[in-house]
């Protein structure tokens, strides 16, 4: 079957396996995020991972490209980026395992019910509302803004989806930090680990991954940092490592 | 008047103003954790301080040296450790401006009184309760283990003891950071600013500095790293200057 591009799309190599992704410069197009927080993610032999908000489908896909998982499923509400996705996990070969579905992170319990998963994982919008937003219904705002979900709706949904046990990844601005882990831990996701990335080492971190434990206990590892320039435009090894060069 | 050493105590040097503060080896001396402690408080021209479990002295003592506060105050639950600290504060010419009080941090709030201080500075115990402990009771027991007081006592009792937009400044394990900070929010201190203390940049943190304000709102600053050695046994510059050399 040939997999059509629509107008304003382009094919992305994602450096994995031949890997490619389909985008639209008009939408939200993936970006170092979403591959540190794939890099960051553990899944172990025959796990299922469900990904909030997966956009292009990057994450699910880099993950199946990298781990022995069973299945990855991506949730996403705007049918267009959902379709984009879709047509991306068929160009790739990887309907037997990656899945693409159409839908509200706020009804993912209704949808998938609860205790499903293994892993979950999500690449929020970082900003809060619509504050200062020209066109809040634009497919880019509403990757970027807490225009269709908040936080606590990524956090109380994901303690339901997940199985006692189960880990949760997310990336984040630091600049939430407080807000993040005040409701991981109402929500009885108790951060396990927490890694800052820095563009370098003389600025502050632009960028928390955090690994919460379902049920865990209160102990976490803030590791080294992950430091993103060692000069101007040149990465540090362990970038070009999780890139997969 | 002469202040006179007593048996098994010796003369720290600060490098700073020629202060000297009286330290015990049988008992428990002064850190870099202090030192990095009183680095990171802001203290404006005429606010009033208040360390918890001074110990030595040495964060009055110091923050009197670089800020122009107008009082410092520290609270030491143990006599022998508040005496050496009173003495350390003569020994320096101290007295109108430094004051160590001896008495217990959970009544602290019925020592000093609400909302009685712009600044409150803690260095606390770090490990949870007597675990693994031969006598808790030991001086260097009672500074290092949550024995005589927790992390929730120190926080009930500075949300009391703070001004409405006063400022808290903690240093602290990172492996209790989703704790100190949940703990943080539900006493109304909102963490400002976060600084990680790494010993080098291929390492973990090993202490987190913050600065938590009484009231604010939630949005916080986690700020570049502050790193210890930049070759083995070789500090970097900016300890140095902490240091004050």
């Amino acid at each position: 079957m040939e997999i059509r591009l629509k107008e304003g799309e382009r094919l992305d190599d994602l450096q994995k396996n031949g890997y490619q992704v389909i985008q639209d410069s008009n939408r939200f197009c993936f970006g170092m995020d979403a591959v540190l927080l794939a890099g960051y993610t553990r899944v172990k032999p025959r796990e299922k991972v469900l990904d909030l908000g997966t956009g292009t489908g990057i994450i699910p896909i880099l993950l199946r490209g990298r781990t022995k998982g069973e299945s990855f499923t991506g949730l996403e509400i705007q049918p267009e980026s959902a379709d984009m996705a879709t047509r991306s996990v068929m160009l790739n070969h990887l309907e037997d395992s990656v899945r693409i579905v159409t839908g509200d992170i706020k009804a993912a319990d209704q949808i998938f019910g609860y205790d499903s998963f293994h892993v979950v994982t999500c690449n929020p919008p970082y900003m809060i509302a619509e504050h200062g937003l020209k066109n809040p219904m634009e497919a880019k705002a509403i990757a970027r803004h807490e225009i269709l979900c908040t936080l606590e709706d990524v956090v109380s949904q994901t303690s339901k989806l997940l199985m006692p046990g189960g880990r949760f990844y997310l990336i984040h601005r630091p600049f939430r930090m407080a807000e993040i882990i005040t409701c991981l831990c109402r929500y009885g996701l108790e951060p396990k680990k927490m890694r800052l990335v820095y563009p370098t080492v003389q600025q502050e971190p632009t960028m928390v991954l955090i690994e919460a434990l379902k049920g865990g206990r209160p102990r976490v590892t803030v590791e080294k940092p992950l430091i993103i320039y060692q000069k101007p435009g040149i990465y540090t090894d362990e970038i070009y490592e999780i890139y997969g060069y």
